[in-house]
């Protein structure tokens, strides 16, 4: 093998962000049971982790206002880790009610983001998590820090790495036990990947509690995991179908899919735990209720190959 | 940079086949006139290839039945290679009566595939060539010699990388100048690519002979590019908006888009020469005719930035 590729790493956690990220972007509301039916068969899938909810406003977002319910009927497999989006105490607390044992907070890089956002500056939102984050520390409960805007921003343009690097450090110093860093916009290309990440890495931050989150709106996104996998990161976000869209276009491709990255990491011998097949099976549950085909390229072939189309 | 990026070219040559291998693959026939300024406009965004038509029976591809009025009324840029495919004899005399100054022919890395694409052998297909590529030695014409299904066969499976070694030889010893490695049901990974790519440099095959021409069937074809720019690949085939499908898989998407390879080239400052804005709009002008959305992601981001969707 090339020695290009002779860092690659031999397995991937495969971070499941469609019921949360995936079905808050999407315009419709999809039934509750239903909705958990499609957590479940992703649990079943094997995949590792399957982000659930997110225990924000219902007013904010109506598509979730159900996550009480999704987390107090879900069966849960003791294998599987399944975390949601918390905000604030309030929403902590409406969590630890309905039986949550994970979560994750998040802000971003770009001050215009946070304040287009969350209303709120990018330090301010760290403050109002901190009480989130003691009762977490308190309960025993991992965090998971989404920092958005990492590679650009869609009012700032250009995201400076050095910004980047100060908000996953106070992210970490406040104990948060892993990042997920976010391409929200889906403008990364792999040197940029790859230069930010270094940054981060040559500033010390351990690689295992970096995770990376593409958008293929431009169809990078593959291209982008790659050269991250290039640079130890074990860790990759993803959507079953490509559930989400681009909130900042409406009409493009957002979340990258589960489907082909696992197609990916499959076929480059990287062990993933997950069936690719029962993921394929958990999209075509959901397909029906979204108003539109899923805009996973795998899936796509897989439908078109059986007839499906 | 990280040293796994430390080889990539600073430039790649973009072999444009919308107009060849993409329309021929579309379910309708674009009028001719049309075809004509589609080119044009591909040629005037500063690709330096732009394959133009496919000298083949009528019978077999209707869509490309106007191939001799195309290249005869095309504007040429004298700065533009506007090659054809020919399958026989018989197509290069067409070809050259139309003023043709640059060829493509075509065979493949499995049997099963010849036998089903054109009903010959694989050792058949080259010797139906030869007379093909002595005369176009005798008119100075130089030839591309594609190779299909360098990575997967929708009949065969697994292609044996040693039997592509051996067409790849076989090809440049009987005088063709270039070669294209094509992943016709797009199933290739980017180990995969490596692995194959390593072989023929390692068997003496010169880096500049070879391109690469991968379908995104599963989400991998920008991936797979890089993986290609990696070992030093800089020839790199795509089709404006993604035109073409896939017609192993109807439904499912074909050919890497060339807006969404310049996006990921330009990104990480490899020059192409290309004016991307304006292959999408070459693509934008094409699109009405096709009857579906173009594939190409960057294309559909930049439409729905554009409030067209």
């Amino acid at each position: 093998m090339l020695s290009a590729f002779a860092t690659l790493p031999t397995s991937v956690r495969v971070f499941e962000v469609g019921p949360r990220d995936g079905l808050q972007n999407e315009k419709v509301q999809i039934p509750t049971e239903q909705k958990i039916q499609f957590i479940q068969m992703l649990a079943e899938a094997g995949l590792p982790v399957v982000e659930a909810s997110s225990f924000v406003s219902p007013r904010a977002i109506p598509q979730l206002s159900d996550a009480a319910t999704v987390m107090t009927h879900l069966k849960r497999l003791t294998t599987v880790d399944y975390p949601v989006l918390v905000p604030n105490l309030k929403g902590m607390e409406r969590a630890l009610a309905a039986g949550v044992r994970s979560i994750a907070v998040f802000t971003a890089a770009s001050e215009s983001f946070t304040r287009h956002n969350i209303n709120a500056t990018i330090a301010e939102s760290l403050a109002n998590f901190r009480p989130v984050l003691e009762l977490a520390r308190q309960e025993d409960i991992p965090v998971r820090g989404y920092i958005s805007t990492v590679f650009g921003c869609p009012y700032e343009g250009a995201v400076d790495p050095q910004r980047v690097l100060e908000v996953a450090q106070e992210l970490l110093a406040a104990g948060v036990a892993e990042l997920s860093l976010g391409d929200t916009i889906g403008v990364a290309t792999p040197i940029q990947v790859v230069n930010v990440l270094e940054l981060l890495l040559n500033a010390g931050l351990p690689v295992q509690q970096l995770g990376v989150h593409f958008h293929d709106t431009r169809g990078t996104a593959l291209a982008n995991v790659l050269a991250a996998l290039q640079v130890g990161i074990t860790t990759v976000d993803s959507s079953a179908g490509g559930l989400g869209g681009c909130p900042y276009a409406p009409g493009a491709a957002g979340n990258l899919a589960t489907e082909d990255l696992l197609y990916m990491l499959h076929g480059m011998g990287i062990q993933t735990g997950v069936d690719l097949d029962k993921v394929v099976a958990a999209t075509a549950y959901i397909a029906p209720f979204l108003g539109h085909a899923p805009a996973s390229k795998y899936y796509q072939a897989a439908m078109a190959a059986a007839g499906n189309v």
